[in-house]
Formats: C-alpha cells, sequence, structure tokens
C-alpha cells in the first residue's frame, strides 16, 4: 500500500486514550496524574504493554523515562522519536501530555498492524516528570536525557513530603537501568494540545509551531515604609503596594507599546507585612515576557525599567530590579516544520504557523537534534484544569500528521546512503 | 502649694522608662515585649512594685489588667483613671503604650511625694494585650472590661502555639480575681504617642484629639481564569491581579476625589495561584477607609463600587464587594477634651486639634464613660518599630498635661456635692 494512504485507527486510538484516563480520573472529569505517583505508575504499565503488544522493544532509563523501539531497516542510522508525557498537574485535563505519548504509540501500532517497516528505527517515548508540579524543575528527564541537567541533582530534587525523585522512581519500579544519555536522533517529533486559544479562535485544525518563543524572568522589590494606616496621611505614605499596582498595569501595557505580539505577566506577588492596617512596606513581584522576537522582549524590559524607576521615585520607594534568566527564542528544525506543513495539507487539514508560548519536552531535545510540534486547538485555551478539553476529530489530525511527518523522516536515508 | 505648679519628676520619670524598656530590650534600640510572655510578665512585675512603693491598692482583675489605685477623700464617686498598657508589638519601639502606663504611675508619685489628696479616686492601669499580635483582637482587655467583649471569648483566644489566652494569664501569674468589670468613672485619660507624621510635621508638643475617626473594611475578591502565561495572547486574558492593581489605584486616589483629610488603604492582598507562568486567576484583597467624616467614608465607598464595576467589566472578571465592618466615628468626651486644651494652655505647651486615626484602649472606655487623649510627637510618624521615638522633653510636656488634666477631673466635685 501506498503508506501515503495510512492513517490512524480513531476507535483504537480513542478506547486508549479512555482507558488511560481512567487512572487518576477526577469527579469533574479531568485526571490526577502527578508524576511518580501510583496513577502515574499505573499509566506507565499500561503504556508498557501497549508497547509489548506490538512487539516493540521496551527500555527504562534511569530517569525512568520509557522507550518503545520499532526496529527500522538500518538500524545504525539515527532514529525518529515521537514522545511526551503522562504525568499531569493535580487535577488537570485528559490531553496535555497523554495526547502526545498516546498518538507516538498509535503510529507505531498503525505500522505494525499493516505490517510497515521504516528505514530508520522509531521510537515512542514518555518523559518523566515533564510537569515539575512534585519534584522541580519542569521537563527534568529530557533535559537529564538531552544532557542539560545533572543527573545527580535531578534525583535530589525533593517533594513536600521530603520524598527524592530518586526515591519516588525507585517506589513505583521505574528506575531503569539504560543510561538517560540521547543518542543520535534523525528527528523528533512532539505532538501536544495548544493550551491557548489561537487555533480555536481561528478555526484552524493543526498548529505548526516554528519555534518556541523567548522566556526571560524578572524579579522586582520595591521597599517603602510600613506605617500605621489611621494616623498616616495619604500625602505622606511611602505605600510599596500602591507603587506595584502602577508597575503591574506598565508590565499589563508594555506589549502594545513595543508593537505587541508578544506576552508580559505579573504571576506571583509577595506584600509584606501583608496587613489589614499595616502600609504595605516590602512588595516583591514577578515579570515574565515572551515573544518570537528577542529584541522586542529586551526592549520591553528596557521600558519597563525606566518606568519603575520613575514610579518608585514618585512613591518615595526604592526598587530593585534583578534580571533572573533571559532564555533566547528557539526555532525549530525547518525541514521537520516543512514535514508537518506538507502532511497537514496532504491530509486535507487546515493548518497555520504559530508560536509556542509555553516550553515543552521538545525544548530540551530541540538543542540536541532536529525537532518540531504539532498543535491542535484548546477549547477556550483552557489547560491545567479539569475542563481542559480537544475536539477528537482534531486529535486524530493532529495524530495523523504525526504518523504521515515520521513516515517522512524515517524514511530520509538519501543523506546517508 | 498651688496644685497647678506641680510637676512630674521628669528624671525618675526617665529612669523608670529606661528600666522598663530593658525588658525585652532589642539590639536595634527597641522592645520586643508581646503580651502575656515572660517579658510582659517582669514589666507587668515592676509596675506592680512602683505602684506598692507608693502605698496604692494594687488590683489585678480576670484578664490581667491592673489597677494602682490611690484613693481620694470621696472614694464613693465615680473615679478618675488614666491607663494604656505595657505590651509591645514583636521588636516595636519604647513608646507605644509604655509611656502612658508608666506617666499615668508618674502623676500618682507626683501627688504622693507632695501629699496631696484628691476629691475623687485615682487609677493608674495596665490594659492587658492592647496590641492582639498574640491574642486577637486587639484591646481584647479593656473591651471586657468595658462589657464590648465575653470574657469567655477572650479567654479562648488562642496563639500560634496553641495557648490560650487564658492559659498564658494562668502561667505568668497574672489570672486575677477582681471581676474584669468596669465601675464608675467620671473621667478616663489616656495619654500616647501620636504614631503618626502630623505634630512633628507642624512643629507642635501636644495633640488633643477629638476623638476616634470611623473605621470601615471592606474585602474584595476578583475571579479571573488562570491560564499559562505562555500560549494567551494579551487581548484574551482576564487577568484577575491587572484587574487589582487598577483598583488599589483607585483607593489611592479615593481620597482626593472627595475631598481629602480621610485615608484609604489596601494593605492585605492574596493572588492565586501565584505561580510566576500563571495567570493570576482570583485576587482578595481588604480596603481600610477612616475619616473623622462618616459620610465622607460612605460617598468614597460609593465611588469605589462603580468603579469596581467598570473595572472588573473592562477585564472579563467578576468581582465581589463585602462590607466587613463599618465602625462609625466616636468623639471624645468635650469637656476632657478641654480640660486637656486649658492644661496645655497653662503649660504653655503648643497645641492643636487632632483625629485619632488609630483605635486605643480610650476606645472602649470611651463607649462606658467619659474619655479623651493626649498624643506627643512622633519622629517621623513611625511606630512599632525599633526606632519609634519621641524626644523625651515631648514626653515630659505629654505628663505634665496629664497630671494637671487628671487633677481638673478629680477635684471636680461640684457635680455631685
Amino acid at each position: 500500500m501506498d503508506i501515503k494512504e495510512l492513517r490512524i485507527n480513531s476507535n483504537r486510538f480513542k478506547q486508549s486514550h479512555d482507558e488511560i484516563c481512567k487512572i487518576g480520573a477526577t469527579a469533574g472529569g479531568g485526571v490526577n496524574r502527578v508524576a511518580l505517583t501510583d496513577e502515574d505508575r499505573q499509566a506507565r504499565d499500561l503504556f508498557v504493554k501497549w508497547l509489548k503488544e506490538i512487539q516493540c522493544n521496551v527500555s527504562i532509563d534511569e530517569m525512568g523515562n520509557i522507550f518503545g523501539e520499532r526496529t527500522g531497516k538500518h538500524p545504525e542510522l539515527p532514529s525518529v522519536m515521537s514522545g511526551s508525557h503522562l504525568d499531569s498537574q493535580p487535577n488537570a485535563g485528559r490531553f496535555d501530555g497523554t495526547l502526545g505519548v498516546l498518538a507516538a504509540l498509535e503510529v507505531l501500532r498503525t505500522l505494525h498492524e499493516n505490517d510497515i517497516k521504516t528505514e530508520r528505527t522509531l521510537f515512542a517515548t514518555n518523559w518523566t516528570n515533564e510537569e515539575g508540579c512534585r519534584f522541580p524543575p519542569v521537563m527534568v528527564s529530557s533535559g537529564v536525557w538531552a544532557g542539560a541537567i545533572a543527573l545527580e541533582k535531578a534525583y535530589q530534587s525533593m517533594d513536600n513530603g521530603g520524598v527524592t525523585q530518586l526515591e519516588a522512581l525507585e517506589q513505583i519500579g521505574y528506575k531503569g537501568t539504560t543510561p538517560a544519555k540521547n543518542w543520535p536522533l534523525h528527528a523528533y517529533y512532539e505532538y501536544h494540545i495548544e493550551q491557548g486559544p489561537i487555533l480555536e479562535k481561528a478555526g484552524i485544525t493543526i498548529g505548526i509551531p516554528k519555534g518556541i518563543v523567548c522566556l526571560h524572568w524578572y524579579d522586582i522589590t520595591i521597599e517603602g515604609q510600613g506605617d500605621h494606616v489611621g494616623p498616616t496621611p495619604m500625602e505622606v505614605r511611602r505605600d510599596a503596594l500602591c507603587c506595584a499596582a502602577e508597575m503591574i498595569l506598565k508590565v499589563k501595557g508594555v506589549p502594545d507599546r513595543v508593537g505587541g505580539g508578544m506576552v508580559a505577566t505579573v504571576g506571583e506577588i509577595h506584600n509584606s507585612p501583608n496587613s489589614r492596617n499595616i502600609i504595605p512596606e516590602k512588595v516583591h513581584f514577578t515579570i515574565d515576557i515572551r515573544s518570537w522576537d528577542d529584541d522586542q522582549a529586551l526592549k520591553a524590559w528596557t521600558i519597563l525599567e525606566q518606568d519603575f524607576n520613575e514610579i518608585a521615585e514618585c512613591n518615595g520607594t526604592t526598587v530593585q530590579m534583578a534580571v533572573t534568566s533571559q532564555v533566547v527564542h528557539a526555532p525549530f528544525n525547518k525541514e521537520l516544520v516543512l514535514h508537518i506543513t506538507e502532511s497537514a495539507e496532504a491530509l486535507g487539514y487546515s493548518n497555520q504557523d504559530i508560536v509556542s508560548g509555553a516550553v515543552h519536552d521538545a525544548s530540551y531535545i530541540n538543542q540536541i537534534a532536529p525537532a518540531a510540534m504539532i498543535f491542535v486547538p484548546s477549547i477556550g485555551g483552557r489547560s491545567h484544569v479539569e475542563v481542559e478539553h480537544t475536539d477528537w476529530d482534531d486529535c486524530v489530525a493532529g495524530a495523523n500528521v504525526l504518523l504521515q511527518s515520521m513516515l517522512k523522516s524515517a524514511n530520509e536515508i538519501w543523506f546517508y546512503s
């Protein structure tokens, strides 16, 4: 048969999705499957069982990453991988991560049932603890695998109950023996829900991220004077929270000022002494700026720095501004992006360029190998909540695009032949 | 001698102040003498010792309030009292509360050494736990004594270590047997530092509060939507913290809009989930509005309610506004205020009307008896901090005004004779 005619089996895909979502299912229709809990173990066991059913070689590495291997005609060539994560945020949705793992499995199943052997070896992967909510940081295991995070550091990460990530891996029986170390990849695809509202609003089925936006984090600390509320007239106050309020609105307005298309957010704020009848003395807040255009993000920060100094001076406060991290934007591999675009077109799915505003396991793999992602619409842009949802037709569409894109990469051997 | 010539002994007053401030003295020059701690007990023991040295009758009531009684010629007449509190906020100053208790003691000492017997009986009082920082609420023991707070409720108040106020009273040996219940007072004076910057700025020695401002508390809760920071464009966000920031600036600006002379403050804010990369979903903040003019404060709230509804609508959020409490302004007794004014004038001290922006033990006593207060300047308006300071000359001036005012009230017997 012409492999361009291959399609994943929507019913089987949905049955697997429904079955795995029973593990840690919440009353509100979501899942609670935090990394390295017993729910995570059950989902892993199911994934391993399904991989073995289609005669995949299954290996577990030192970080608990699960690799299902379908050997190609030329196993000596760099392989083609698709993966995502089965762990969830607490009381989160059914699609984030899980969809990508099951679609990669479904690709292998489709090849298996059609008895198709690709030139290159294929892998369906589950990365351990992408969410980082129990053991920080996020994407720790793809990070270790890509050589960006030290194994020992990852092992020592501790949850609120004093359990280390190493202990938790051992407890659920997923501390494997394979070194958590990358091997040559010809292509890495990650299929994921958008987690934003753009595709749904535009009525588009497939989003093709050209890469991951830059990510700048800043920490702002304002010091004012913590006087009694009652006896201190308005005109002599040095109120750190009023000062912060002005700054927060500047952050909100800065994307428009630098030309739009970027996001700027104050997500975290700590007020001290945070007492009803004491004028706020000290406020700490965070800024998160993301843009495809690094220069635009830097320009926004320059504007904010100047604004903040002026605001602090007007309010009689002092302000300290720390650059916590500035990660440049990361384009995905142009050839893989083209494979995805051509696959979506050939399948007749509407598609558009997009950027990934969030980081994913693909962020680390992108540092060591050609990588790209496939997005499908999130209803209302909601994610990490129980109501997180994607229409099943869209889920199937994304999986078919993944299948066709992986086939393109898996059968590319002219570079090496 | 003419009692109008009587003056307190500045050196003795200062020695007592220095001695009591050694108890719980902090490295930063303040005191840490939280209610019902061993430091509080030591300060109480000293106060009781000093009262007994001048042959006062000392009684301790069920709330640990200490009353030093200097019997007058007509003990059957309503008595004249002055009191304040020896407890402090954690790592606070040397003057808040302590100055008032020691000045009342100094008045009795001055009468004792001059062998002056007043018509009415005089009391120097230490109210237990004015600050309320270990066992809420504030001013609990003057509240119980005035009949505004139930004794049982006060006893049950618990600190962070699970110790009840009753247990703490027993532990330091200050659960007395006298019922914590008021007796007829002809006059109650409370001498206190201003805790604001007005007197110092104006170069005035004595502030004479015409009463206590109204106190309105509101609780505001904003609900937005907690989406991912990265994939959610600015224009579709429903950011509860941006919404709160606009509201906080409206609160800051409202005193000017209603004509000034009032204060409005957001002291407390809670942001949820308060995570660097999640758009704030829910924000709760408090508003404290104080004014001598109740109508002005109510007008401010009406303006804010309308503003908040508009801001919430513009931001796509919902807002809930709760009236937590609205206490009307409380004028002090006009005759006592006049006694204080005349005393300050006769002593040649500059003086001016003021309002008390904070509540004091006098707030409760004012509900059951004629009451008034005497303020002296706070350097820089600072209070509840180690640098809290008042020039000693001003401390002496306030004590002399207290002495003369108490004498006026103590010798007023024509109403009853």
